[in-house]
């Protein structure tokens, strides 16, 4: 078997036949027959209220100008009533979760600090996190025991005096796993209690079956990432927001990369998705819920392979496939070959890359169908014998 | 007469009537009747190529997808073919020089630096470098004796032997002033003999009558910060890009913050830009010039108001009205009033703001006019009598 840190440095290195990951990814974004699971992006929208306002706008040719630095304000107020948080929140426009993260990261973390992640998890935030504070603390939450995420037990657990920031990705990519009210309110105790800061980052929040936001129960240590990339199919339009109290948001304009402001068209993009949400995001849910059961089929069909968390609360999932004997790595090269684009475990964890790949299912049905047949064919092939 | 510092502090003030710079943004951005001169971007644009492009990009739906990190092969090389810099260099694509000019201080500057900028000039430069050098001397070089900008001679007189990184906008923002061939030789001298940075601008470059590029006598001490904002009229798609040898590039995508890349829709808006520059270029350079004169003229017929640099390499150009005695701020509200947009130069100077305004002149020749005329007139009626 290959080591995990193994499989953590693979992960960095580009497929087989590519100089490196930059031209990797163009290739496959360039093929149009590729299936398109490995990014948690959706492709299951018509874009027609989106793609005409986006269209719209640059008839107008607006985008010669800036827009305002921290975003245009409907859009703004739109990003809170989404949410359903009142006067005392602000949201802040970005040029997308990512860049919301890591001005989380700079605006709360001093370099005496420390910041709690989990493993799986979204390792951008982690090494956002090392860029400011002193230590990252990345617990592991891969075990049935803890649900596979990080509970408010094992928060208690791993702090110290010097934590600063809790980092809750919710539902978690890669696994889907998600909270529960009370856990909610559990974590948001310990942040009130300990005066530390909760990053919730709910990029997947409008895939899960409940949701509920940190920022209700302890708004002022609480900063939320939100994306427009995942629910609202926007994922290249590169936008998204930070919410937070009006304190809070004041301090981080105060970090602010581009003070030019967000792209205009993806702001006039953003505005049609949550002014037609309504309208298409109960037909997205159904259908990723709808894959999920296509996906959980097959992989029933292969002895020692399972799911550690089903159904997933987001678009995305992992499937396990440790006790098979395959490894993630040249699952996803046969997977690829066969114009699958799936992700191996080292993606998402530095420990359990070795154990699963993860897939997002926000693709249309025909396609999760062709995932499921090639995935019993190719798990078949690849099992040691 | 109202201090310096106290210009600089009315810069960060909303004009009347504003609760926020955001909401006197948002204002003037949508004002379809507003005369834009105020930041330097482009309205000469039929936007033919460019938002056919976009439109396309749009319609094709791939913008639900990420795009490769580094930027799309053919536009990362379109920027190198447009600089004339050939294979030891490399593009990367960011979402606007803005975030290039982050990053090259972030990848540059260690906390007992010091970085050299220049008073008038863009002062985010100023801000990013003071976030991770020790500090920032920002020479003054309001004068005709240096003939307005940066010199070599400055340079060496206020370099130290903690001096990382030189800051070179050039052509100048708010200025106008540009270098000769020498003078760019003998920058390129400087940093290979002290073994400091130079941070090449060349936001403005296609607007000057010549330019030379840093990069091409100092390849492995420059970084070049690289914008489709400006000549391109792409100002609210927010793309650009970082220019360097690719060492230094290996170096940057270390700390580079959107791993998610850059927006799909003005990467293609970027690649349709520069394959149909030649079309356009000479027809803006010429109307640019041609406003330019327009604006002289005007100024000549206001006793005490002068032009530093005439005529000026960028889009932009400073008006002095200090021995006036009209304060820049009281014309720029009279011209809002009238509905065109202006800057104080407290928004490009700390030490000169009270000095000049500043103003760009991208704008079609009918809406210059219109500012010809109401400068005059709101200097006839702001004088002291």
């Amino acid at each position: 078997m290959i080591s995990p840190k193994k499989y953590a440095k693979a992960a960095k290195v580009p497929p087989n036949g590519f100089k490196t990951s930059n031209e990797f990814f163009n290739y496959v974004f360039k093929d149009k027959e590729m299936i398109w699971m490995g990014q948690n992006t959706n492709h299951l929208h018509d874009h027609s209220e989106i793609a005409e306002a986006m269209i719209e706008c640059i008839n107008e040719g607006s985008y010669c100008k800036y827009p305002p630095p921290e975003g245009f304000p409907e859009l703004k107020e739109l990003v809170l009533k989404d949410l359903g948080l009142g006067d005392d929140f602000e949201a802040l426009i970005t040029a997308g979760g990512t860049e919301s993260l890591y001005l989380c990261m700079n605006d709360i973390l001093e370099p005496e600090d420390n910041a709690i992640t989990c493993d799986p998890g979204y390792l951008i935030i982690d090494n956002f996190a090392s860029r400011f504070a002193c230590s990252v603390k990345s617990v592991p939450i891969y075990s049935s025991e803890c649900d596979y995420k990080l509970t408010p037990d094992l928060v208690l657990e791993n702090m110290d005096r010097d934590t600063r920031l809790i980092s809750l990705i919710d539902p978690l990519n890669p696994l889907g796993s998600s909270y529960t009210r009370d856990e909610i309110k559990a974590f948001a105790d310990i942040a009130v209690d300990h005066d530390v800061y909760l990053l919730h980052d709910i990029t997947y929040r409008d895939f899960a079956r409940e949701h509920h936001l940190a920022a209700e129960y302890a708004p002022e240590h609480t900063v939320t990432v939100y994306s427009f990339s995942k629910i609202c199919g926007m994922a290249g339009l590169r936008i998204g927001a930070i919410v937070a109290t009006s304190d809070i948001i004041e301090s981080v304009k105060g970090i602010v990369i581009n003070d030019l402001g967000t792209n205009v068209v993806s702001q006039a993009g953003a505005i049609a998705a949550l002014k037609s949400k309504a309208k298409w995001v109960e037909r997205i849910r159904n259908e990723t819920l709808g894959n999920q059961k296509i996906i959980k089929a097959a992989v029933d069909e292969v002895e020692g392979a399972f799911l550690p968390v089903y159904p997933s609360n987001g678009n995305m999932m992992a499937i396990d496939v440790y006790e098979t004997g395959v490894n993630p790595v040249d699952l996803t090269d046969y997977l690829l070959k066969r114009k699958i684009f799936v992700r191996q475990g080292a993606y998402t964890s530095k420990i359990f890359g070795d154990r699963y790949i993860r897939l997002s299912f926000s693709i249309p049905r025909e396609q999760v169908e062709i995932f499921a047949e090639n995935f019993v064919d190719v798990m078949e092939f690849l099992r040691p014998s």
